[in-house]
């Protein structure tokens, strides 16, 4: 049994803190659960009185001669504290605080929320707040909360559960959701999150059998590990998880910057992480309602991403063909055969994809239904929209072809069929019983339908086999990161990681620079090395396109003297000899630890496109070669590797591998490094090189060119 | 009187094809008014019956004893003509025709209804249709047409205009409105624009007293000065456009290519003159009524793009900052007295932009509206919004707040106040009969209101005054277009109006080269002009960086023999010599000609930008430097032209003089110039240069380089 069972299915309550007032916050708990008929006891305690709202009191939870599972606390702050070292005492297995004034006020409130926070844990008691606005269990009425919502709007029985951190999004949520006819299963408002978090909570509702598909909101998380699992364990079991995280224009700003460093760690990691575990984040709270509806209507994801559109309006279905174009859906050509029938139910119709049934539908029997069931009979299509303008505002005159089209969305359960049309409520609810959505706008339909298509794809992509990154091996060796704070040392430990890096050779007088040259061959490149030299260009530390052994002898006193002189005090561990590469195009390749999520690898391209475009992608280390494939897909610059304007294609292999081999060197450091820059990575036509590379450890100094 | 008045007014109506069947396309409209209590005489036409539907019935117009002000015709295709003929012989000033199976079917129909056109317009009678699906003054309860969106949902009058090419849309569009209880002053379906187009239509309800807003959607436009002139109109009258086009994501495919040619005469030139001329372009039709309902609500723009969010939540209060900062608004922080007051008021309050009035603000008695007027009266924010949950749902609860609220919009008449909450219709009324909009979903209103806050600043950029193009003069000439078809040809118009191109000589002899380079100063660039060779990279006609005499010589005679070789039929005319130029930063500047707008300026930065990134801007030729000013800001690359890491500044004004240059030589032109590419202009830290140019004639032949 999951651990936070008792916190959902308590077998008996106290509630301290009662009030007799149905309106006060002690009071309102009581009031929901007494109307809506909870089915376990409800133990009200308050010092003062002997009955509150009609149930024997008690003036303490030790009083009560029965045995109580669960205490749900709001009492003020000051008796907090007794409370729940009373209802530890009385064996509950699970607490929850609805009190505000912990965390979210001060050094005081953040030592006192600890402090009961580990009371709780030693007794093994899951505790659900402070600041919580509550929990509900709509199947068994435990209406344990405070929200004013409920006063207007009696919870219904669904399969949405939602769980958030903030109580105001989940009455937001919940109002929203009430007025159009959603049920829950279960809601949860983690408040200040002492124990309970909403990943846990997550991780719970993927194993509920009451629950299809989770909504959830966050403000912050503080275990990225488990909100990954939870994720992936809720997408393995085939229920959506729709995630909001507000906060996301700070990424604006932040991703103006090239550095990875202020990159990572904000707002575009959370899109990463929700997406490669295969979750949905919604820009809003209605887009996060239709979606939910689009599921709950019929519980499975569309099967592909292929759409047709049956219309009457040319215009209606360019604009749903727009919408979904930009959502990610393809509208593939309907088939001969298709054509061919659908032309032999209605001459007149544009025979494509979107079909246009045009006005001669009116006059033509079946005409609607079989329009659709040829475009679902001749296509494997996921999903098949039809627009019905206002048909479902006339039940009686629509009756016949409501009918039939639910016979043809019973011909095919795999499928996806959804109406856009205006329709009375009773209309919806038949249609809808039957697995057949309903939207009014088509814009919004079609956007539903597109974010579950993205599901489905996530969800195929979800955890790449793991004999994919064995058969790659090697890359989890620990080495020895000694030196890194130099390009020589950065670049040493990366080729010992696996990345390529060209030949070079730090040299230590004007000779050993003309031999390691001719060794590498000619021109080379020649680079300063100081620990202390952090931007080699403003000590004019690097000399391009060296010809011979003279111009490199050269370099090296000319390299070494202008150090001396414009950076008196540095370390000089002598000038590395490199061969100086051309053609190929530049990219950038990075690790940034974040401090919720561990090491990311980001990829963007070299130049102007990341600071201008924002033109980067993100991945968790370590990367398959799958996800570091996926990742160049979401560069848009990566097409500049593709023989772009008939140049040579660049070895894209190289840069996958590249990635992999630095995803996974991250992965076996993320205890010791911060981040990596390898700025620019060369692609060629045959292979790749690392042309510079930073390595800035945890705690420690960097070496930057 | 505008001309489509008697179109819209008409004084008697004869209905020629009327049915008695009140179900069918020709019982339709006569139900519709006969219900709806047209106040006008209404004279069925149909060759069998006595009366139709309680009127008495007419054989033919010509047999109506009374006077006929306008003719409805939906009688069959074939008898189409002679009803016209009737109607003008019996002096109509209007006509409409819903008969379908025109210009839409085949060459046939487009010849007859080119000829109904030509009778119509011989007679001095305006013509909507064919194909249209009617006409609605719903104030004169004129519901001229066969949508059966009408069978359901009768017309409520409203401020809200809506004209459209489609007549599906137009019902899709009225159907929502009317379940949202939006209600129309005119609607009108345009179908085949034989004659009356939506931009006419605009420009009647510019002026039309009963319309404070207008919808609208194109399929396509005829006359794109016509529909610039009369979104002008409208702007100017204060009533916002909100136009859609279906047809916008062939614009994200299309602008794929860096060439203008491809790029213009898309989709992204309606985007661009519909912000030039002061609309908004919705991307759903949900989009459109929101916007519209909140002008309805109070029919005005908010004075400033500045909002101000006042909360009980501060999730939502970032989602909402989150929003406005994607869409244009921004949050300017609480002045230091604001913030004061607020605390005043509410001491735990998060005393910002949002401002988080906490849970504290149902403990203090007019926490809500003192809290949103300390806002209004501390800033000059043109929008505040307040989100209150679901408090609208209860209503007695909320009366004193609502008042309250009220009695704050009042006091300051010239701001929005938005509620963003869960109500029910009557708390909705009341706060809109006061102009207090309410909306459900955050986002939804924060977007609504982004859009009426991005027409105020289109409005106040509408026309820069004429003064600013004259005073910069000379621009309007017309120049002597022979021999553009060649880069020099070409420079040397591009030089005559007034755009900088460096000094350079064709020469005929290597002696003249090298002449011509001693004058300009070396290094010099050496190119082959021939009118036959497009690309004269191809045939390695390009040599650059020529330091001496002697290597400018060398030049001449190599680019003569690699031309001759490799194109033996190639009219050569010399050798263009121009000084080498380093340094600035290239930017592409063209022109062309869009079939529907005329000339449209575009601007993009040199190199993948505009092709990976799409990053360019268009605007209508001439260019007021107000307006190319404009066009820098919207592309992105132009950051690159503002000491971009540590290079100098680049000298704007002589881009914005070269841009407006252009585009008043474009103008000057429009009967002669198919194209301009300037490919690229470098813009220097003092000045700018045309490095290349290819002018293409209407119907000429192109250089190319």
């Amino acid at each position: 049994m999951h651990s936070l069972h008792p916190l959902f299915h308590p077998s008996s309550v106290a509630l301290i803190g009662a009030s007799s007032d149905p309106e006060r916050i002690g009071g309102r708990p009581l009031r929901f659960m007494i109307e809506g008929g909870f089915e376990a006891p409800i133990y009200p305690v308050n010092k003062s009185g002997d009955t509150i709202q009609g149930l024997r009191s008690y003036r303490s939870v030790s009083e009560i001669d029965h045995p109580v599972d669960q205490a749900v606390i709001c009492v003020p702050v000051p008796g907090v504290e007794a409370a729940v070292r009373d209802s530890i005492a009385k064996g509950v297995r699970a607490i929850q605080i609805m009190t505000a004034g912990f965390a979210e006020i001060d050094a005081d409130g953040r030592a006192l929320q600890a402090h009961i926070a580990q009371l709780c844990h030693q007794a093994g008691v899951r505790l659900l707040g402070p600041n919580s606005l509550g929990l509900l269990n709509v199947h068994t009425r435990f209406f344990s909360t405070f929200s004013t919502a409920l006063n207007g709007l009696k919870p219904q029985p669904g399969v949405i559960a939602l769980a958030t951190q903030s109580g105001a999004f989940g009455s937001a949520t919940y109002g929203m959701a009430s007025l159009r006819g959603l049920g829950f299963s279960k809601i949860v408002a983690t408040g200040n999150e002492a124990d309970v978090d909403v990943a846990e909570c997550i991780d719970y509702l993927a194993e509920d059998p009451q629950t299809k598909i989770i909504c959830a909101a966050l403000e912050s998380c503080r275990d990225g590990e488990r909100l990954r699992q939870a994720l992936r364990k809720a997408a393995r079991a085939g229920k959506p998880v729709l995630i909001m995280k507000v906060g996301r224009t700070e990424a604006g700003a932040a991703a103006a910057s090239t550095h990875t460093g202020s990159l990572a760690g904000n707002d575009v990691v959370y899109d990463t992480i929700f997406a490669e575990c295969g979750a949905w984040r919604p820009q809003s709270i209605e887009e996060m309602l239709d979606i939910a509806y689009a599921f709950c209507v019929q519980p499975a994801l569309p099967v592909n991403a292929d759409i047709g559109v049956v219309t009457g309006s040319g215009g209606i279905g360019v604009l749903m063909a727009d919408e979904a174009g930009e959502r990610g859906l393809t509208l593939p050509a309907l088939p001969p055969a298709g054509r061919e029938a659908a032309l032999a139910l209605l001459p007149f119709a544009v025979a494509s994809n979107p079909l246009d049934m045009t006005a001669q539908v009116t006059s033509v029997p079946q005409g609607v239904s079989r329009s659709v069931a040829t475009m679902l009979e001749h296509t494997a299509w996921g999903t098949v929209f039809a627009y019905l303008a206002h048909v479902g505002l006339s039940p009686a005159r629509f009756a016949t072809t409501q009918a039939e089209l639910i016979a043809v969305a019973r011909a095919h359960p795999q499928r996806r069929l959804v109406l856009v049309m205006l329709s009375t409520p009773e209309v919806n609810r038949a249609l809808q019983a039957e697995g057949v959505a309903v939207f009014e706008d088509p814009s919004r339909a079609v956007r539903a339908m597109a974010a579950l298509a993205t599901l489905t794809r996530r969800r195929e992509s979800l955890d790449p086999p793991q004999s994919a990154r064995d058969a790659q091996g090697g890359g989890n060796a620990r080495l020895d990161l000694a030196g890194v704070e130099t390009e020589d040392g950065a670049k040493r430990v990366l080729a010992a990681a696996g990345l390529p890096v060209p030949p070079e050779h730090l040299c230590t007088s004007a000779d050993a620079c003309a031999e390691a040259a001719t060794a590498i061959g000619f021109p080379v490149v020649a680079k300063i090395v100081s620990p202390d030299i952090t931007h080699k260009t403003e000590v004019g530390g690097v000399l391009l396109d060296l010809q011979d052994a003279q111009a490199v002898r050269a370099a090296y006193d000319e390299l070494m003297q202008r150090a001396r002189q414009l950076r008196p005090q540095a370390r000089l561990e002598g000038v590395l000899i490199a061969p100086m590469l051309r053609g190929g195009v530049e990219v950038i390749l990075g690790v940034h630890r974040d401090p919720t999520f561990g090491p990311m690898v980001m990829y963007g391209s070299g130049g102007t496109a990341v600071e201008l475009f924002q033109d980067v992608a993100f991945a968790s280390a370590p990367l398959s070669s799958e996800r570091a494939r996926e990742l160049l897909e979401r560069v848009r610059s990566t097409r500049l590797l593709r023989g772009w304007r008939g140049a040579p294609a660049c070895d894209e292999a190289a840069l996958v591998s590249a990635l992999c081999r630095l995803s996974e060197f991250a992965a076996a450091h993320a205890d010791r490094i911060e981040s990596v820059d390898i700025n620019p990575l060369v692609v060629r036509a045959q292979g790749a090189a690392c042309l510079d590379a930073v390595i800035t450890l945890q705690g420690g100094a960097s070496h930057a060119h």
